[in-house]
């Protein structure tokens, strides 16, 4: 395996950083644990810190020790991966500090370089000039950016005309770890290996599609950087548009980034404007009170520690998305994110079209829909909702929904599934870069989400509020009632 | 449950016959145990034996203790059914003898009569006639019919027309006990319950579709009855065409006789009649020679006991069938069925067709199709074979044929699958009809077997040798190699 993974030096900015420490050097562990990163690849810690390589490695074995749960560290695995490290500290604001990074050009030039940058975005500029003036932007270069890539369409544009300066964009990686999870690759085997889903995924059979990220925590101590941002910036910009790009994209002609992007670019492109022509009908926007999350009594988002009393900033959203093109005429797409929802789950709902005559009428009275469930959170997992004969003699004919895990194999029973950032970790070493997010693919979306803000501005109204541990202000369910549907909340 | 059971004299013709003892008395004793027979309802054995109520009770708990395999009897459910029984002892094949069943006309005049031929074919006329003569036709009785309806369509229609004289189309129930078991009516839940089998059932998404009825036993001292039949009459005539008109019928208006006969009959109507042009192309005869079947030498069909050397009866066809409507259009049907083969299975499998482009080809080479597969023997069930992401890191995209129970639900696990006889039983009692055959069905079905007969005879060669044990004569592989396709032999 190791032979397929070519060597390269990690250099991780904001190594001390929450996300690092959480998130990035956990996956290193796995993929070091799983034998996926060459022998001669360095991890190079950057931050603003002075601290020796040594005093870096007992702060990556304490992170490890903190955030890796019942995963307990493997001795000789830890052993192996600290070898790795090295740690280089400067002020990352300050670019002639950057010369110390030349050590790293001594190395045999062939090896590939890749920087990731878990950084306020503020720094993204200093840090792309500062690799380029060390060579450490050339063919071997790559960069990985971290959300929030801008708060608009405006800042966005500058965040990637700046990095754009120093790396092309095929050299550059931006996270959006949704894409990493197991199930959502799952479903593009569901979707391109199987003719049972591939024939019947457009308006012929799908009646609508639900997509779901519904939070359980509030905004976690974090209350000024959340105000800024809300929800739909948040959440649906980035993660909920990326999955239903991948939902919705036409068949691409490979699999390799090139394709991948242009068939989702082409579904963001399609997305139908929200003005203040539609923007009462097809949206609503919520923000919790007080309520019970997980059996205690919570604080509402203008009691939080550190809220602004005034704050209209929305912690839900619903949307109805219309796709505007051949394959999803008049199949809505229902979005919907919140946080202090009523439980934690993240999954896609594919409604398909409800059978037009029921002959089992005497014992059913109205056939349910199959519905096809693809469930990234909390349980990564595949399901079909299906109708099955329930054994036996008794009536005639007997019906019962039945739920179907389809992603169930015996033999993947005991597989661990892997972090989304342990894949994504993986692929940018590797250089593959479909997982990972264009930059015409982060400006379609901030030009829809700017869209739905003017709109929401125009029509200035504050948000609904709905009680924390509920599933969202009833508008949400007056959105989709109104087209004779619900919300997939039954289980 | 009971009360919706209506109450009814059974008489069982050939009461102390194979079928009775192995097959219809374990039946009636399981609807017994589930409370599905009304209290008042009565078993009137009748065959030409003179025996007492008292030693038939005893005839039928012994046929019980026999057959029932490990189903131990339960004494409660013995007490109260072998209160139902009655015997009546007279030659059938004599009019005058038939006043004997005068008794039961003096009952509640409005209770149901089901009269069940487990009798020889010669002796239904007989039977109808004695019964009309004793009233035991009106409007409550019913009579059910074994097969074989005749050996052609000149001595189906005969049998019918005989027995048509005295009991009209309504009251007529002619068994085929594959339309009784539990999976060919999960088919139709699967089939019309289900928009995503629905929407797919056609030439559209599917390519071919295969039915095979492998038995493993010869022909079990039976030769000279055999060896008049055949397998095409034996079983294509009657199970194999039966299941195929049931996955191939359009959508029934309704779940009743009158609907779904009326789509039966349309399939059984446009088979493409196999005629001397294209018999050699879409039929192999066999015949099995000496060969080992479940471990021992066994011996070949012309050494079996009994058997006349010159025997050019065929134990094995294969068919390749087409139904010239708009649903099936260019997909194949290829029927099989065989004597001493390789395993005792019964399946439909439904091959939907190859995706038409491979977006996987780093690490599939070629993608399986999807297939369903309806096995009514041994073990009943519906599965479909799909493809799935491997979960882990290791390669990019990493598929994997996975097989899925789609029948399987968890409150359905220690469900007993009731016998064919059991639901067809049930069924003919409470005076449904939709799962028996029609008289039309049944011609139909002689019309096209007696046309590949005609064909055979004109053709005049020989049937070709199968070793027991195998899956055929080589030719059958040839017959759908040649349209590049393979038997679903392989697991």
């Amino acid at each position: 395996m190791t032979a397929t993974t070519p060597c390269c030096d990690f250099i991780l900015f904001g190594a001390l950083g929450d996300l690092a420490r959480r998130k990035l050097l956990p996956a290193l562990y796995q993929l070091e644990k799983a034998e996926l990163l060459h022998k001669e690849t360095r991890i190079i810690g950057v931050a603003r810190e002075d601290m020796s390589d040594e005093a870096f490695r007992s702060k990556v074995h304490e992170s490890l020790q903190k955030f890796m749960g019942k995963d307990a560290l493997d001795l000789a695995v830890w052993e192996r991966f600290a070898k790795r490290f090295k740690f280089i500290g400067f002020d990352l604001s300050d670019l002639a500090a950057y010369g110390a990074l030349s050590v790293l050009r001594q190395q045999d030039s062939k090896r590939a370089v890749v920087s990731y940058l878990a950084t306020p975005p503020q720094l993204f500029s200093a840090i792309c000039k500062g690799l380029s003036e060390q060579g450490l932007n050339d063919e071997n270069a790559r960069i990985v950016l971290e959300k929030p890539l801008g708060h608009d369409l405006q800042s966005s544009c500058e965040i990637n005309q700046r990095v754009g300066e120093y790396f092309s964009e095929s050299q550059i990686y931006r996270i959006d770890h949704y894409l990493g999870k197991e199930t959502v690759l799952n479903l593009l085997a569901l979707r391109f290996a199987n003719s049972i889903f591939s024939d019947q995924w457009s308006h012929n059979s799908i009646d609508h599609i639900q997509i779901t990220a519904a939070e359980q925590v509030g905004v976690e101590g974090r209350w000024s950087y959340y105000d800024d941002a809300g929800q739909l910036r948040d959440m649906v910009q980035n993660h909920l548009l990326q999955v239903l790009a991948l939902v919705a994209m036409e068949p691409p002609t490979r699999l390799d980034a090139e394709s991948v992007r242009e068939e989702k670019i082409k579904v963001l492109r399609s997305l139908r404007p929200i003005t203040r022509h539609n923007v009462v009908d097809d949206t609503v926007r919520g923000q919790y009170t007080t309520g019970i999350a997980g059996e205690k009594k919570v604080p509402g988002y203008l009691d939080e520690e550190g809220a602004k009393a005034a704050s209209t900033t929305e912690t839900f959203v619903a949307i109805k998305a219309h796709i505007d093109n051949w394959r999803w005429s008049n199949v809505p797409f229902y979005l919907r994110t919140g946080k202090r929802m009523a439980q934690k789950r993240t999954e896609i709902v594919i409604s398909f079209k409800p059978q037009p005559h029921n002959i089992f009428h005497e014992t059913v009275n109205q056939l349910p829909p199959n519905r096809l469930v693809i469930r990234l959170q909390p349980d990564e997992g595949i399901e079909i909702q299906m109708m099955n004969k329930v054994p036996g003699l008794g009536k005639q004919m007997l019906l019962k929904p039945t739920t179907l895990d389809l992603s169930f194999d015996e033999t993947f029973e005991n597989q661990r599934i892997a972090d989304a950032y342990e894949r994504l970790l993986l692929e940018a070493i590797q250089g593959n870069q479909y997982l990972f997010v264009a930059r015409e693919e982060v400006e379609h979306a901030w030009r829809w989400i700017d869209g739905i803000r003017a709109a929401w501005q125009q029509l200035d109204e504050a948000p609904k509020n709905y009680a924390a541990g509920s599933w969202g202000p009833s508008a949400s369910v007056t959105l989709i009632a109104h087209d004779g549907r619900e919300w997939d909340d039954d289980f």
